[in-house]
């Protein structure tokens, strides 16, 4: 979908580490504004700029992936010596000229970033659309990006279950050794949390993924997610349950959630602070066994943001089971917080998005 | 008010001890029936078969005290060498004659026991109203008088709390000594438990009281109360918070409810057990500092039968900050049993009981 004339560019930051399962997260969130093609600019492999681009778009959405602005290739970092994780190794600047030039409705040559390579190839042309999320880890870290930014949502995924996933994946699929999984996060961890974590400070929305736990299993195997969300914006009503003041923890009854025999459902809801400001929290601990029953878990929820009653058990039973997290707490908290999202984008913009 | 013609009488059986706080627990029930005299029978001291009565009224209810169907007099029980929470020193035949005459719209003349001299004074005559409470030690004992009961409350207080509220009254006020009262506590719990504890199977409610979990006072000093609530009878619509099948725990805001710095107040609702068949429960542990805050906790309860909102707080205020259990679960529960009973008794007969 063409910029509409005058018609404002609502701008969203998401900060996430890579292989946290963030482009299942792009799908929900891109979903609910009714993009019926969300995928690769230029079509994907086989069409032309298509293969190698990192942007995804939709009718109304474009996700830009901030690798694309890295300073240097990955032969340049072997010279500068420094990680893709450090602030200097971005370009900031250039980065703000674009998303400034994109919410003034022009278009951009935007560099690309080759994942495979490793090198920075010919830009692409991004047009403005009435959403662009821009994602990767270093969004909301320069003061001039930020104050462009609408919406700011940070990814926290734990290290004990980083070190879970990364296992699974690097050891299980990859052949890695566990010392090498272990070295490989540990080299990262410094320029992690000097550099990328600390952004959760200027986020609106925190999803934070940590283990289970009411589990019975290893770390790792089961997760408790938090939906972290800054209180006093315009435009973003915390959900809670029950009541915005009090702590609430739910365990729902297992003829209403089925769960397996290692772990349950726990949910709960509270006030609470967060980098020195008050924020109001949800939580979602455990797993279900079986997706439909989503809607007994959402209808625990206030302010979910839906257009219709169950709305987002809907949502989630369309992204599919067999999707990351969807059967726990980052399936429902990504799909409310895409949900969140549409309802900010319309107070901001005084727009209607059809309901999903 | 005289019984109308026709007009069905509904029974109610409250199995309670001595000494803990019933006399505040029948005002809060016959309170809710719109009784505008709640008194003793004949007018209470200084009338004709006042002062010696343990019968109350008031416009609509009577609540009949069955100690006065004890077989023997204090005399007699030295030579029974029974205590009076014996089930053989308790007429149970009258008893029955005379509830069932009671049901069927006839006085009766009905002894009186007097507590002060520990005699079986001359019968004092009963006119059948619409509600008749009989509350005692053994109310739900004998199968026959349980026959004719509509609806039943026991008053559970754990031995923890009866213990420390003997002290108080004991030693703070009669002088007693430390091992007096647990001597007079030990005395009693062989035969308590043998008759009176197993009436609780028989309870269509059960006001359970037990210390807090959440104090840091001594142990006796706050309470949690429980509201044991049978499912599946006609006419009794349990309570819960939020969901009738989840567990459910609330921690209201101290901005909602204010709480002195030793003991907080913390919600609870679950399904659960009890002797055999389901039941309902709400809790209620810890304590508010100001009534007005009743408002606060009684939002998050479903199924108050309350006819208007913040009707349950606002009996609770009118009884007043000074009685027994006024600022913690007895009075909350005490209070939502009666709005509960009341809601039976419309269920039962097809009348409307005017809002308080």
């Amino acid at each position: 979908m063409k910029l509409g004339e005058d018609e404002k560019v609502i701008l969203i930051g998401v900060a996430a580490d890579s292989g946290c399962g963030k482009s299942t997260f792009m799908r929900r969130l891109t979903k609910v504004f009714g993009g019926k093609t969300v995928g690769p600019l230029g079509g994907g492999f086989g069409t032309p700029g298509g293969w190698e681009t990192n942007t995804l778009v939709s009718d109304v959405t474009t996700v830009i992936c901030l690798d694309d602005y890295h300073l240097n290739d990955r032969q340049g970092r072997k010279v500068s010596g420094l990680t893709a994780l450090n602030v200097k190794e971005q370009r900031f600047d250039l980065m703000y000229e674009h998303l400034k030039a994109l919410k003034e409705g022009k278009s951009i040559a935007k560099p690309i970033y080759n994942h495979v390579n490793g090198t920075l190839d010919a830009p692409e042309t991004i047009e403005p659309t009435p959403i662009v999320i821009v994602e990767g880890l270093h969004p909301l870290v320069d003061p001039q990006v930020r104050s462009l930014l609408d919406f700011t949502i940070y990814l926290d995924i734990s290290d004990e279950i980083k070190f879970a996933w990364k296992i699974q994946r690097d050891m299980a699929e990859r052949g890695w050794t566990l010392k090498q999984v272990q070295d490989s996060i540990e080299q990262r961890k410094p320029d992690f949390a000097a550099y990328v974590a600390p952004q959760m400070e200027f986020s609106d929305v925190v999803i934070s993924v940590l283990p289970s736990e009411i589990s019975q299993e290893e770390v790792g195997k089961h997760l408790k997610v938090k939906l972290i969300q800054r209180t006093g914006l315009a435009g973003l009503n915390p959900s809670y349950i029950l009541d915005p003041t009090a702590k609430v923890v739910v365990e729902p009854d297992p003829s209403q959630v089925k769960v397996g025999p290692t772990v349950g459902v726990r949910l709960a809801s509270y006030k609470d602070k967060f980098y020195g400001r008050e924020v109001a929290t949800v939580e979602l601990d455990g797993k279900l066994t079986d997706i439909q029953d989503y809607s007994n878990i959402e209808k625990f929820f206030s302010e979910t943001a839906v257009k219709t009653p169950g709305e987002l058990s809907a949502e989630l039973i369309k992204v599919g089971a067999n999707s990351p997290g969807s059967l726990d707490g980052t399936g429902f908290f990504q799909t409310l917080t895409a949900l969140k999202l549409r309802e900010f984008y319309e107070a901001a913009t005084g727009k209607t998005v059809a309901a999903a």
